[in-house]
């Protein structure tokens, strides 16, 4: 059994960029996570990472595991996913879905976000038969059909547009009365709007999920040209994200009313030696470069915590030699 | 007089980032500033910025100027130096060098650090003949010659790895015990010292700088075999940055005891408006990718200020109009 100084929960850009800093630092490290280079491996253009003026959410993410690997003497990875951790008094222990075991002094918590669903009939049964969450992945399959973008934010404005490119029509479905995207992206919006490619259903939400082997349709829960009956091939929800914060909630971290991860400036939670960073926090602005900055803030803070730490307090499983000892025994 | 809604003080990677995110916003920006690039351009090697495992400082500083240059629709850039900076009821107003005057209604403040001195007789007279402080920009001048780098921090250690490509002995003399790099960088100094290449000279300071057109030797206050006399070509400077905070604490910013500006984690200083990021503040852990990570986050804040406030607040000069028929007057 080895003992990481830390071990990095979430495999997205955040937690890359967290072991770039680790190691460099000469931290032992370990990223624990399935989905390589997270959610931002769905976004199609990235154009606000600042030094890359347009790259791909899968390449951003590529070139900073890349970078990483660069550390890999430190730094190993593992494809796993995290089920419990369990907070000793000097340690942390993480238990993954394939029965392993890791231990280590410190946690960066980078776990990032997952899509909020309607919870409307149909929309389980229908799910990647109609009903997605990723446009880049999985609207080529709607060349000339009809699609439904749902939700108004920022992220359904990119969506809506980057449909546009195999739809015939893109509607966005929206529950309130004005969708609100960056201004840049606004912009987009707009003239697809003029092109007649993008159509806002404002003050409307989806009530029904209806198909047979593939969505036909939706029932809205207001007219939408005399009908609530609306013909669609395809819906793209971006209702919103929700924190992946369940298993530091856990173990007593502090979450926020979002279920985010509070955090300060130097990606401290209310546990010692458990640090956070990017999207599941509750970052007032959640951007990859935010994300990445906060990342290694929160890894030089660990990397503090385990300095002053870790090398005289008693181990995981309360052996009470010195730390270095107790890390060769556990080697064995 | 043109109204800006935010104005962004120095050229550096950190106001470069600010101004991608201000593009992009929409915020009519002003960048101004005279060292194009910032202290980042006089390091050699980056491996740290996530995404480029290896870049100079001039090519990712250029990078960000250009990713900012994206947006010159609303992004404008002058090269000129701040000289005062004066608070009005409803704005700021810049006042620069070439006695030109800028208004906005935000202000991101990252004019960054400057060197430290060592404050010994000969420093000031052989300024740039043998005393330096980039080994990047002056250090091919000592091809075969003897330097001494003069400091222990991480910034040093790098200092004297490159300048060895160059000097045929570098020596690194520190005031204190043990020189204190980041351990991916103690690694290449522990190689050169083994080389020959480096050597440290600790617990010793230079009392003295003295030459005839140039620099030939320094005095030590403790000798160093057997003779304080210490004969040297160049002298690197690495003992430390001085934050340049002086117009933002001229104005009521508060800074702590080394200057540098104190801000929250969404870049908001203790005056409504007025932002700050990057190496001027007082982030923990100054890294040319936590300076653009808290630019974007400041310049986040002052888009929801200038959006809150911008619109209906009485102008620079007590315009007590709506602040769009103000904008008008000033624009004439």
């Amino acid at each position: 059994m080895e003992l990481y100084d830390i071990i990095i929960i979430g495999a997205g850009i955040t937690g890359y960029a967290g072991a770039v800093y680790a190691g460099r630092l000469k931290l032992k490290t370990l990223v624990i996570g399935k989905e390589r280079g997270g959610i931002i491996v769905t976004t199609d253009v990235i154009e606000n990472y600042p030094g890359f003026k347009s790259i791909t959410g899968a390449e951003l993410a590529a070139k900073v595991r890349e970078h990483a690997m660069e550390y890999r003497d430190n730094v190993k990875f593992v494809d796993d996913i995290v089920e419990r951790i369990e907070k000793r008094k000097g340690c942390f222990i993480i238990h993954t879905e394939s029965r392993k075991e890791y231990r280590a002094i410190s946690v960066l918590y980078a776990t990032g976000t997952k899509h909020k669903k309607l919870d409307v009939p149909g929309e389980k049964e229908f799910f990647a038969k109609g009903v997605h969450t990723c446009g880049l992945c999985d609207g080529a399959f709607y060349k000339d059909k009809i699609v439904a973008v749902v939700g108004g934010s920022d992220s359904a404005a990119k969506e809506a547009v980057l449909l546009t490119q195999w739809a015939k029509k893109v509607y966005i479905i929206y529950r309130k009365e004005k969708i609100r995207a960056e201004p840049a992206n606004m912009e987009k919006i707009d003239e697809k709007i003029k092109e007649g490619k993008i159509e806002i259903i404002n003050n409307t939400n989806i009530k029904e999920i209806i198909g047979d082997r593939f969505v036909k349709r939706v029932v809205l829960d207001r007219p939408y040209k005399g009908s609530v009956d609306f013909p669609v091939n395809g819906i793209f929800l971006s209702v919103g994200i929700i924190p992946i914060s369940d298993l530091a909630h856990e173990i007593g971290i502090d979450v926020n009313e979002k279920g985010e991860i509070i955090i300060n400036r130097y990606g401290e939670t209310n546990l010692p030696g458990f640090f956070a960073a990017g999207d599941v926090t509750d970052k007032a602005f959640k951007q990859a470069i935010t994300g990445v900055g906060d990342a290694v803030s929160a890894v030089y803070s660990a990397y503090n915590f385990t300095k002053q730490r870790g090398r005289d307090m008693s181990m995981c499983d309360g052996c009470n030699r010195k730390i270095d000892e107790c890390v060769r025994l556990h080697n064995r």
